[in-house]
């Protein structure tokens, strides 16, 4: 019973299909293209003998037509929804495996322990209503019915407005926030997005903790002066205190003991921005992740002093505010043992890893066992038409996770 | 017979208030606000018994009804064209401080061996033709007749097509390219357009040379990827290599054994500019300046060796190519003489300094003996409507400057 990396593939171009427009998938929550995509893996999972409900926050779910949607599940989700100009794989492949799983059993007649679930979680990317993991959080109760009504795209269409369009399919059978009661395991297989398992010759990792984050927004403020008339001592240069500010963040990250910790500066704003005019206010954004609370504090607090002094010994003026901060979450050790037990028995090879991107297992590991796996990206590359992944990989992928399942789907657990 | 604060004070507000809009002062070359400009400046000449000739390139001279224009001349020159929202100092200091000498010769009787003549030097700033120093250049055979023509404003209208609007000023009885054996000697008054003189109190800056510029625009190309999930050591982040540059930069310079090197990176451009994607592209601007042409060459060679080296270290792909090179130009010993004799006679307190920005007298120093001095910038500011010097540091500029062209015109030098 090994997954199909052909019937994978032809799932995820035909999901690939279902994009407004090119280059790369256009599919943002609730469009039609979304609910082509969701479709398409409702036809399959009813051909398989799967019902579908969608949550009132727009999540999809789906179960055996007999099964008892009140007797905890072990369940697989991810997403659908895209980033503008994204890939095919990103979310994608871990519905496309759990759809797999579906058929898997049932080609084989194992039944579980418990009931499957696959999970379609709604605007995980936040690409139309401007706030990530936004289905996950609405189904642990972190964002509320009302939350969702002030939510809105551009076009100031509010989050339940543009999930009303399709209220047909809305179940308020099921309950409005969900718990163990519901999901007794979770898994979550992703793409990695980044270069550590394809560095590494290595198809599968799974995923000990997703990091928390500490992002900050730096506001330098020196004085703009002609280039050229100003001696180098007599200068306050806000790019120049930047510059040492992005490598001090560049420094305290990867010094950190963890060494797993990442800082980066990706945004930066320079003004008046002439070659021939001295920088007068440089904007820039620090985002420090961890999987240890401690040195994400720690390593934050340094930061700040550090880009406090440098403004000192500069004297340009300094503004630090903390724009977005989570605590990391440690995943389930008795799910991650099931996954590594399950790729030690079939020889699949596998790292034990963070995850430095932020997944709906994180929302769902507050109320739940939850677990995730991660398949590799070529190149690292994510969230871009270039986005790629072995289909082979996603099929080793699926082969550990369903393993797992089968193994706490077995147990009283 | 010392310079008038007061009648300085009355032409710069003058002045100041031949401007197409606030704020600032907003006079673009050859438009009716400068014209008006020039015409005052025509006007209080004219009852100093000056006739007005504009040179084919539209630079704008004044000689005695009474004088032979075929003898060299003692000269004093700037500009009237302003940077849009700029100030009300910039050029037009040294134009009335042309002025006011006039005028005070006039009242004092005092008759100088060679005529005096006033400058107008059209499209100093660039501002409208892109183009900086395009009339003192044109004047000095650096810039043709045909060039001018090719020169354009935002709309589309020719240098030349601008100034024929007013062609009935241009004289084609001027030489169309002036030499020593039009000006003998030449002096230019400016503010400082920085922070030497405020720092160190002193009223009067003499000017030694005028810096070359050696300006390089560079490209760093690293991967974009995810900021959480790409470890540390697996990253090209194109701006955390510019970071280490703009650090580079400012030691070079700082460190360089002329003393009065300055390096900025003023421009910076970063992309994908988010703050949770590691950046892939910095495009960043590097400007040095040094009055010495060997330290100059020097230091941009150790400059582009180590972007390219950090790039190396880095593995991100760097280009490096120059914007922008002038040589220093040393201005004349004899005429600098004259103006420390003149401060040093007249106990007007000094400094002997570099200009850290380009002035009309570089092109002319190509073809005759020029000199320069400054007055101080209140807190340094320039091309901006906060622009402003003391009315009182102009009139001991003006001083300084009448002394000296006394001493050198006297003289059959």
């Amino acid at each position: 019973m090994r997954a199909s990396a052909e019937r994978i593939r032809q799932d995820i171009e035909t999901i690939a299909g279902f994009s407004s427009s090119g280059p790369g998938t256009n599919r943002l929550s609730f469009t039609p293209e979304y609910w082509a995509a969701v479709d398409y893996v409702a036809a399959q999972m009813a051909a398989l003998g799967y019902e579908r409900k969608t949550t009132l926050h727009g999540n999809t779910r789906f179960r055996k037509r007999d099964a008892d949607w009140r007797e905890p599940a072990v369940a697989v989700g991810s997403h659908l929804d895209a980033v503008p100009r994204g890939g095919r794989f990103d979310g994608v492949a871990g519905i496309v495996a759990g759809v797999e799983i579906a058929r898997l059993v049932d080609d084989s007649g194992v039944r579980f322990g418990r009931p499957y679930e696959l999970i379609v979680f709604a605007e995980e990317e936040g690409a139309r209503f401007g706030s990530v993991l936004a289905g996950s959080k609405a189904l642990v109760g972190r964002l509320t019915h009302r939350e969702l009504g002030l939510m809105k795209d551009a076009n100031g269409t509010s989050y339940l407005e543009a999930l009303e369009e399709r209220v047909e399919h809305a179940s308020t059978a099921l309950g409005s926030v969900f718990g163990a009661e519901d999901v007794a395991s979770y898994f979550e297989l992703h793409i990695e997005q980044s270069l550590v398992l394809e560095a590494a010759r290595v198809p599968v990792g799974i995923v000990q903790a997703i990091v928390g984050i500490r992002q900050y927004r730096v506001t330098y403020s020196g004085v703009a002066n002609h280039a050229g008339a100003t001696p180098m001592r007599q200068r306050r240069d806000s790019l120049a205190a930047t510059a040492r500010a992005i490598s001090a963040v560049e420094e305290l990250a990867a010094a950190s003991p963890t060494g797993v910790m990442v800082g980066t500066v990706g945004m930066l704003v320079n003004e008046p921005n002439a070659a021939n005019v001295i920088p007068a206010r440089t904007v820039f954004s620090v985002d420090l992740r961890d999987t240890d609370v401690a040195a994400l504090a720690e390593i934050g607090e340094r930061v700040q002093e550090t880009i406090k002094r440098i403004a000192d010994e500069r004297q340009v003026d300094a503004q630090v505010t903390l724009t977005a901060e989570s605590a990391p979450v440690v995943l389930s050790s008795r799910l991650r043992d099931a996954l590594i037990g399950s790729a030690g028995r079939q020889g699949i090879a596998f790292l034990e890893m963070p995850s430095g991107a932020a997944h709906d297992a994180q929302e769902i590991a507050r109320v739940t066992d939850a677990a995730m796996i991660f398949v590799p990206s070529i190149a690292g590359r994510s969230h871009c038409p270039e986005e790629d992944t072995p289909y082979e990989a996603i099929a080793l992928g699926v082969d550990v996770l369903l393993g797992a399942i089968r193994e706490t789907g077995k147990r009283a657990d």
